[in-house]
């Protein structure tokens, strides 16, 4: 197991080339937040906008379009009822981030069947929360993604990893996880997220442990930001082993500063910080 | 009557072990806010979010699902009419906050009778606003405070009091309080705001007075983001007579710092300023 | 004609006694705010709180909740189209602002006529914007103006002054508006404003002038914010010209002092300074 | 080509006079944001408004009205199916700006023939975004432009310009370029926005360039803050190519001092600056 680099965002975020526009920064599509779980599709999008995804387009319940436009105008909207409108989406996307307080009724296990058959190979599908739950009572659903060309991306925390892979907590191992992990597909890359969040690649096998953050972090919302982060990262520079680690990282060290003047991290300080902290370590 | 000592934020705050997870800091259920007052309940969660409780959960009117999202999205939502999903929730979480804002109509005495009903042993009730009005005017229900095994929280202003324990505000002193106090039940805190804030505590019978705050803080709302705090230092420290204590100290403190440069102190900048002064006193 | 002192918000902004409670700085009651301009009602309750009244609640149309409760959780709701409520609310009120944003169709004269029947001597009627359009195309209402036992504020700009006075906004000197507004009723303060905005006190037939303020007020929603301003000057500091004048040189204090560093002075980046100036000058 | 001088705020932004009043500063219409899109149009008030306009309506779906009014009370809410409304509002008003977020549906196309019929010679329309679409894909609107008396503005990116002109971006130069628009009508302006942002100006056929701005502009939303500010300006400082390129510049001189501390610049950071730089160049 290796440790991130502390130069990975150094790595990673590069300065913009002058001579670009909007489409170069990519597109994302967050699907999730039902009418009782908004705000987490809303700490997503405010994550991904600020981490400076091109395009942002959130699909959740039409309940939440006023919070979600007031928060983050640049934001999107499509009702996540609306099937067709999304597979319109969907095409024109790279990233797509599904199950952020999607709950798990009819109209999630709906979406969750729609992304896993339409997404594409060079497209990005970070199942993460509710899709994480639905796929783990699900075994039709989750052997699906032997077969996606696409690249996947898991973002459980311990006990959702627990459901996923009938690992217990305690026994959440390097080999057993890594195991567990290869069959779920190989072209899959595991973020075990716990107080030392673990990434695990499929298809490289290496695993990655993130050495920063604090438990101020501790608090709703927090994953909801992560995945935000992530989709915005794999946007502008692509999906890539670097890229993901490079996100998890931003998103502790962003934590670390917000801590040293707050107890409790909330998610939407995080947010509010990154442009100015990729500012300080694009290269 | 003794003064809450000075240090009890120090003695309360603890720093958070590395090792802990959003579970470890609780979780809240906040119920209250009808179709006209929903910024009450709005307020308190953003102050039991800004406190730091591990999860926030709102059931309110459906009309202010936009408000609390936007101001708050690391609160989730549910739809104070339905029993059901509340009942579910209820056997989850370790402090309820019961009557901000909630009025005093049919939906709010099912909510205070739902509660009352199925509040367990290891959990903390709050009541608070409309549901003390409520409990004034039925005597049956009031009764019930006797029998439950939670413990409880008032958090009567003199009028409420008054109407409450039949004491008017003149005579509202040590011993009529306490004989009040120790008839509604054996399990109850009273913290019975007024200028010098006074709580009293009939399972060990100390009473305390708080020696700080300021009348800029006199102003709508007030109470409703004293409750926010209490339910999200309790989620995180545990239900004693210090934690609430410190909740009642820490609402004051902040209160003397916005005042300092505030003719008068909105709740709203109360919360906002939680995380960086409990930053400071965490031991 | 005199010129508003330059020490009139130390004569009127009063430190605030230890031994007071939010009852003791008073109540009001916002009325406008339809469909189509409910910014109008919101910017005066951010205003209104902001001054520090002690409670605050707006009558407005049920589409305007959302945004209120976000921009300013503080202030209570009520539907403008339920006069029962309102006049429930009427009778428990120090000040009623009745106008702003309201419209001039079928339920804003009705809610004219409601308050003119039913405001009460000890109370202070505020009438701004629509308010002022519906009476000057309804002598009838007009008319009624001089019978009231409450204490009545206009505050229109030179054309509804013109509107409703008759005089042409090249002729309205300090005559002839003294003698319509004497014509009016005995017991109005005319608020006229302009980039010189005068006061007319029809009881001491007194004229005051401001002095300051600057033309980066001149902007869409600087009328609503005086008026919240008023609104809540008269509730902690009662009736009295000394605090009607404070309340016109506060919010032109603050455009002021936005205005050294901004071009537009928007009102609402007046309010945001309100409780930072008002701790300057209490005495 | 010339260079957009880089004192032109200077020459365009006037200090205000203090013998003034709203109305002053010009009425501005802003006409989108249906459904999926009401961010854009929030954004576009959010600039508008911040860049000084006297009074800002905007005429968009009733589900962006909480947003809109949280965001940006002091701009006013017109419902954009009610073409009545939307008439009697014209008629009032300088500048239109109509497309941002406005979809190609069958309400969009109604709103664009509502316009182009009825705006008048003394009027700037801008045509933006979903109306540019529209116009590309309707040769008899898009022939309208001939005809009309007002001043036009198109605020193309690169694409759009390809659709509407014909010419590919590859061969956007700028003797195609002027022909196409020449061609269009000869009372236009034409902002091609790129990294290099080209301002023809069918009148007097000069040329103009953008030499500021930076690639974290490159996000949505950003063109939605262009037309915001470029409507404001007029509505302050008259349709002239002074102040088309003075808003041109406005946008990336801001955009830039954004940059300065932040990877992404945001759109909705860029307006909150807009009064303070407006502060600095006035003259």
């Amino acid at each position: 197991m290796k440790k991130i680099p502390s130069d990975i965002l150094s790595q990673v975020i590069k300065k913009r080339n002058s001579d670009s526009f909007k489409g170069t920064y990519g597109k994302v599509l967050l699907i999730g937040g039902n009418q009782n779980y908004g705000g987490a599709i809303i700490m997503a999008a405010e994550a991904c906008v600020n981490t400076g995804a091109g395009l942002t387009t959130v699909a959740t319940d039409s309940v939440n379009l006023s919070a979600l436009h007031t928060r983050v105008p640049e934001a999107m909207f499509v009702d996540y009822t609306d099937q067709k409108a999304i597979l319109a989406l969907l095409s024109k996307v790279n990233v797509v981030a599904l199950g952020l307080g999607l709950g798990t009724e009819e109209n999630a296990i709906a979406l969750v069947k729609l992304i896993l058959q339409n997404i594409a190979e060079n497209q990005t599908l970070i199942l993460d929360a509710s899709a994480l739950d639905l796929l783990a009572n699900r075994p039709d659903l989750l052997s699906q993604l032997k077969n996606l060309e696409s690249k996947v991306i898991l973002t459980p925390h311990q006990m959702e990893w627990q459901n996923l892979s009938g690992i217990k907590i305690s026994e959440q191992k390097e080999e057993p996880n890594c195991r567990a992990l290869q069959q779920l597909g190989s072209n899959i890359t595991l973020i075990l997220k716990s107080n030392h969040t673990t990434i695990y690649d499929s298809t490289h096998q290496d695993i990655w442990q993130n050495t920063i953050g604090n438990p101020g972090m501790a608090t709703g919302g927090m994953g909801d930001t992560l995945t935000g982060i992530i989709a915005g990262m794999i946007a502008q520079f692509g999906n890539s082993t670097q890229t993901i680690l490079a996100a998890v990282y931003l998103h502790s060290y962003v934590g670390d500063l917000v801590a040293q003047d707050n107890y409790v991290v909330l998610p939407t300080a995080i947010s509010r910080l990154i442009p100015r902290v990729m500012h300080d370590f694009q290269k």
